[in-house]
């Protein structure tokens, strides 16, 4: 064990274990339940080997591809066999699967279960039954196909036809342009065999819109692709290596009507078309997800965080006066922007639980998302959207940051933040580009300003917690930030109002000269929902010097936000003085301090097994440098130390060049 | 041709050849050398074929490793058949080696050069006499040993020892811990034959300080390691798949007294040691390459920049009000993003490019770097080293914003975007990490400022070009950095002495309090650097039109600057008030709208080929979605319909399980 880690832990006053409880409990609903998945996730860990314990970063594409596809059958048979579904979002958790699979997902299990859950909410009765039982009895893997080559964002823009043809009463899905092609969802190139396709019903030459249909992609005999269909993979990214996302062409092949999803919409055999069911049931589907997201978003940041806390404590460098090299944690600098990532990881965990806390909740009140309050489900909409975004916004800037913090040695692959950043980098643009859906955030807001409503949620028992000793010392913060934000949404709301009034223009033209604004505001809208869960959630905590520190994390990132991201606005509207913003900036250093002496406890209590971080240099016991240089060892470059291109490229060309051979 | 593309070429008011011709002088030194450059690039994508026409991302590293040795010598051979050094800089710039290799660097000739000028700066005129007979009758392929596994920033703690034996006159060098091992050279790990090692001398035991030896590492006759040596590659990273960087190992081998570079310091034969020559050769060694990767840097920039905005005229997203989905480049937020990472780029490479100049300029004044004013050298040292964080830090943030811009499409390796991400990433790290060379700028201002002497450099001709029409437009902004510049050095400059005489801190505790804030000033002086040499760029350029253009564009970088970077200092600080803020973000908005017309063709103006860029999204011909599908279709996993992991995995889980076969 490293020396330096060891006193680390020996000096914080953190209390890890109750720390631990205290997140799992946050995480996972209970402690006991916290308890149940760390427990199951060791039992997964002795029975299949991690990646981290294979050479999965000297593998090709086909062999990663191959490798994660036989681990999550795996990892499917472990949990059939403990009786745990493995659609659970416990369990989809990084936390639980990563502890197998480091930061490659399960390949297909995530996929499937959209595709369920899209059955679930679309079909009718008959339809969710029949499709159970087709899943029962043979081994769907399923997917969700939407995107198309030229279209995105925008659904309406779909291109894929689905005609209905009243004789044969089927329809018929096709592909009609190069653009139409379906593109990007994910195990649809060379793993589903089935997958829900969102396509544009056409009867008698009418559109009527985008409806989903179940498609059979491949033969569950040969996996060969159905006739008419042509699926493959799309080829490297940005990430992702083991994963196939995949490009969809359809030829006119013809599926039968009850293959529609017919609970919001009916086509009966005859060719009559009926809307029936609410569009609310859309959102609370995209709810659950975005839920998942922001908790997924969160673990991805809490893991390179641990990596970098870590690794500043390990490594020491440059000279102090007396001629030792100090812990690189020691510095400004580094911990400006390291304890940054940690703050932030707190809060972004703390509020993404509370949104799931909150979907939950309002999904049980009503026991069917189609009687929620329309107010209420807009705002979750609009909270879960705008979190989405700045969950893995923060995700991509820390891990990026981390990586930095690191040096070079963060630059190898050994360091484990290259798949993290990958991760976070793709989750600012799939289930919604994180500018698009900040817009969407925004359209409530103004709507809410418009009508005179405030849009801010209060976490459960706020009132009482307003009282708390605790809440005195934040008071001043949560007045700034809501005072902040009343005098942007006067200005943007002026400006729009001025642009409509003024100028002449239309809404739609005003509004897309504010968006660039409109997207702050909506970012500062979700920071203080942030703010506001994290403060609920620390006042959960019965241990007094755990939520001190706690606090004290809180107010950093608090004091981050106000000096740094939000500091011009804050300034310029008046909410802080040039002196009151200079002293702002003075305690945020201070406070740098403080959390040094439990940074590397807070990232143990996020409770990571080595497998789970896949990095040397935050290894739990921090011998980076002996595992850095096994790491580099068993490259693959060098299966022989004469390579074997030598042979082939420069053996010939000193050949031919009759180059001397010896000095 | 897509429509789009034609439509923006043609509105567009810039003579796009002579901006060509305009951006060619600057980056070339002279129109001549520009097309001498641009038809020698021509002439090798000819002869040797670019890995954009290769199925490059689909190889594997030992195949992408053999592909670029390959292609890097036949692109030495043909630079050699045209007599032109492979170590030219002009040579160098991925303009030219890009057209064949893209994102690639060329393999070996980069770090041989850097390993030439090692010995050229520190050598002997004997020894450079020698050692330049070695490289004409071998092949040397030389690195630069430096870093360690334990050892970075810090060049004074590296632990590799070369220690003099007296009897047999030659230096024993070791590696005497697992922290000693030299980590990282370029090309260390399999290709290089021959290295300068940095090692601590030891004579008697006593410690002479880190000083550089030659070493040969593999032999030229069957290219192993020379016994003593262990080498191999370092593993996978963040990027640069291509390329070896290296660890190396020395247990105790010995090379002549004749191979320490004996210019600065002297070893004779009886053990005595004599110090000889200046440090401020070392900084000569250090400017030239610095000067080097600003312009690599701002190349890097303008490559991904390329890529957003002809992407961003295609891309179609989204209804207006009459339905139609128009250009994304036409929405505020997609204009907000992309222009300010045009804008950044075209200054970047104004400012690289009068670095570069202004290097040479002094080297040619002085015929020698030794007999540079000390003053001159001082502030040239803080430029180099604060530009060139500032150049990679700009290239990672806009590459990054650049990708997401692009959508999802952006996250397909077919964008050409990812190894420039990655690349940006790296150039923060290597060669100095960014925050330590920006301390080292602040450290040079900290200076300047307890001197009473202004930091900052005036371009050639400054009296006169501040006296132009062009000027009166500009001079609210310079007059406002300028201000900014000073009020926060002594605000910082105040705070400092106030640590140190209230306080009682030692200056080093003083320091290593204000170190956050000192990292920003240097950013600021680097900006006023930046924007000077774009300003004195701009005035040269003889096409009225373009030259208006250009302003435009300085403009809006310039106003990015103040109301975003800079914008919390400046209201803080009194430099504008809240009202003065508000107009700039709305100028900067409204400019948006005049840079949109003219944004291809600015990117256009960069010149580059399609295997430039490597990117389907930013082709010429903006055939976007055609490329995408082809490249879709190449990828390995589409090998066969069903992917032959199928048989190993699916296959016998299905059997295993009994599983319906079919429906």
């Amino acid at each position: 064990m490293n020396s330096d880690l060891i006193n680390e832990r020996k000096d914080s006053t953190v209390n890890v274990e109750e720390m631990k409880n205290f997140l799992g409990h946050i995480q996972y609903g209970s402690e006991s339940r916290f308890h149940e998945m760390m427990n199951l996730r060791d039992r997964m860990v002795a029975k299949i080997r991690p990646i981290y314990e294979e050479n999965f970063y000297n593998l090709d594409r086909d062999e990663k591809y191959e490798m994660i596809f036989k681990k999550s059958l795996e990892i499917y048979d472990f949990l059939k066999e403990n009786k745990i579904s493995s659609d659970s979002t416990d369990v989809m958790k990084l936390g639980v699967i990563g502890g197998v699979l480091g930061p490659e997902k399960i390949l297909f299990t995530l996929h499937t279960a959209a595709f369920k859950v899209s059955i679930e909410l679309w079909g009718t009765n008959d339809q969710v039954k029949y499709w159970n039982s087709v899943m029962n009895s043979n081994f769907v893997i399923g997917t969700y196909i939407q995107t198309e080559i030229g279209h995105g964002t925008y659904v309406r823009g779909l291109e894929t036809t689905a005609t209905y043809d009243k004789v044969s009463k089927e329809f018929i899905i096709n592909s009609p342009t190069l653009t139409s092609i379906k593109f990007w969802p994910g195990t649809g190139g060379i793993t589903a065999n089935f997958g829900i396709v969102m396509a544009k019903l056409i009867i008698d030459d009418k559109d009527l819109g985008i409806q989903a249909f179940i498609v059979q992609l491949r033969d569950f005999k040969n996996h060969r692709n159905i006739p008419g269909i042509e699926t493959g993979d799309i080829g490297k990214k940005g990430g992702f290596e083991s994963h196939d996302n995949g490009y969809i062409k359809f030829s006119n092949i013809r599926i039968p009507l009850f293959n529609m999803l017919m609970k919001n919409a009916v086509v009966h055999a005859d060719g009559r078309f009926e809307k029936t069911g609410s569009e609310l049931i859309m959102y609370a589907c995209m709810l659950l997800l975005r839920g998942g997201l922001c908790s997924f978003g969160s673990i991805l940041l809490s893991l390179s965080t641990t990596i970098a806390v870590r690794y500043s404590a390990v490594r020491r460098q440059t000279s102090n006066l007396e001629g030792i090299e100090p812990q690189i944690m020691d510095y400004q600098t580094q911990q400006f922007r390291i304890f940054h990532s940690l703050s932030s990881t707190y809060s972004y965990i703390f509020a993404a639980n509370y949104l799931i806390k909150q979907i939950t909740n309002t999904r049980s009140e009503t026991n069917n998302f189609a009687l929620i309050k329309p107010a209420d489900l807009s705002r979750l909409h609009a909270i879960s959207a705008g979190l989405k975004a700045q969950t893995f916004s923060t995700c991509l800037r820390f891990a990026q940051i981390n990586r930095l913090c690191c040096g070079g040695h963060g630059y190898s692959a050994a360091s484990g933040l290259i798949p993290i950043i990958q991760e976070a980098d793709a989750g600012c643009t799939y289930e919604g580009d994180n500018v698009v859906l900040l817009l969407q955030t925004a359209r409530y807001l103004l709507k809410c300003a418009q009508k005179g409503i405030s849009p801010h949620y209060q976490p459960e028992n706020w009132n009482n917690l307003v009282e708390s000793d605790l809440f005195k010392q934040f008071k001043i913060y949560f007045d700034i930030y809501h005072r902040l934000y009343d005098e942007f949404m006067t200005e943007i709301s002026g400006k729009m109002f001025f642009l409509i009034k003024e100028k002449g223009f239309s809404e739609y033209q005003a509004w897309n000269e504010c968006t660039v604004q409109l997207v702050n505001i909506a970012k500062l809208y979700i920071s203080i929902y942030v703010v506001s869960c994290s403060f609920a959630s620390i006042s959960l905590n019965q241990n007094e010097n755990n939520r001190l520190v706690l606090s004290q994390l809180l107010k950093l990132f608090i004091l981050y936000e106000i000096t740094e991201d939000y500091a011009a606005n804050t300034i310029r509207l008046n909410i802080l003085d040039a002196d009151g913003m200079k002293e702002f900036s003075e305690r945020l250093l201070s406070l740098l301090k403080k959390v040094r002496k439990d940074s590397v406890v807070l990232v143990d209590s996020f409770n990571y097994l080595d497998s789970n971080l896949c990095s040397v240099l935050g290894a739990y016991d921090g011998n980076v440098y002996q595992k850095l240089f096994e790491f580099a060892k068993n490259s693959k470059l060098n299966t022989n130390n004469v390579h074997e291109s030598y042979h082939r490229v420069l053996k010939p060309y000193f050949d031919k060049n009759k180059l001397r051979a010896q000095l």
